[in-house]
């Protein structure tokens, strides 16, 4: 039961947002009464919680392994980008600011991922970039990583991007470029746009 | 009296950040009583308002005599940078952030300010440098124009860049670079690669 409930939870938060869906609409969509939730769960938060945590934890593991598969760092950034963008596709645009503004504990536990996995992970990209020739030797890693883990929580700010303006997609793909091209030598960019084209043919035949 | 009052807020302001600086600190520092200065300022979030505001009018003045002094879209960037970068180079890292922290008023108008100017300038450069073929065509103006935005504050951001352990010109220097870089197109590059150079030497000269 307690999997059915988180399943259905995240179902609902990826779709509306945190704040918006209550335990009942938690039990509706299960067809089960409030009394089971509740037997599985002390609140609302408990559940946004563990909703996060499991999230985080899948999403790293899906992240790995498209490193791993990657056959340049270039590569890893360009699957990344379209594992990000598959996921924002069916994603509330208020997801992570209901969080931040109502669930302070899923909030930090977001936050220590950011700091303890994603510019951990893009700064060991950066460095295997430099290595390869593909990255300037000039940028600095500790600077970029932190740099581009804003970018990524800037796309969901509704006060820098407000949804009814901005396609969460189109300022995703508009960053993750741009942050690229911004850190490719002369060799970086033979790669890329190798890449970029075929991404493109990819996104025009579907 | 009043010029003479904001002029020292401004000193110490820029040293030492807002928070630190105490009405005795600005007495004290123009010989003068408290009671002169609360002839003229009810308060010290009255001062501080009339600083931002001075000081935002002014640092408009300077950038649009830039963009106008310079030969094209990427010199207007790098005379920027340089602009700012002489700025940073003696003011407080915590000064935004105390202006956010404890001065609404005073950080509204400074919000306001980038959403009426600064977005509005940068989006100027970007649309020119496009129709001068120095920026790529398929770059989304307004969203890089927020992203940029965002850079410029978020390198005084101490939850971001710690300022014991980042430089503020370094992360300017770092983001600035990058940020051009990733909208060049081929012809933008040759522009930009000369400038650099410049730059370079003339950094190095001194």
């Amino acid at each position: 039961m307690k999997e059915r409930i988180l399943k259905a939870a995240v179902d609902l938060f990826w779709r509306y947002g945190v704040k918006s869906v209550t335990m009942d609409d938690i039990a509706k969509e299960l067809g089960i009464s409030k009394k089971t939730i509740y037997q599985q769960f002390n609140d609302k938060d408990a559940i946004v919680k563990e909703v996060v945590e499991r999230e985080l934890d899948c999403e790293q593991t899906d992240i790995d392994r498209l490193e791993a598969e990657a056959s340049d760092p270039i590569e890893e950034v360009m699957r990344t980008s379209d594992y990000i963008r598959a996921s924002f596709a069916t994603v509330s645009p208020v997801l992570l600011n209901d969080l931040k503004k109502y669930h302070p504990k899923a909030w930090a536990l977001f936050q220590k991922h950011k700091h303890e996995h994603i510019i951990q992970g893009i700064s060991g990209n950066l460095r295997r970039g430099m290595e390869a020739g593909l990255y300037r030797s000039d940028i600095n890693v500790d600077v970029l990583a932190r740099m581009r883990v804003e970018q990524i929580e800037m796309a969901f700010d509704p006060a820098i991007f407000p949804p009814q303006k901005f396609a969460i997609i189109e300022v995703h793909v508009q960053l993750i470029h741009h942050f690229l091209r911004g850190i490719l030598t002369d060799q970086g960019f033979e790669v890329y746009n190798n890449y970029a084209e075929k991404s493109v043919l990819e996104a025009n035949q579907k």
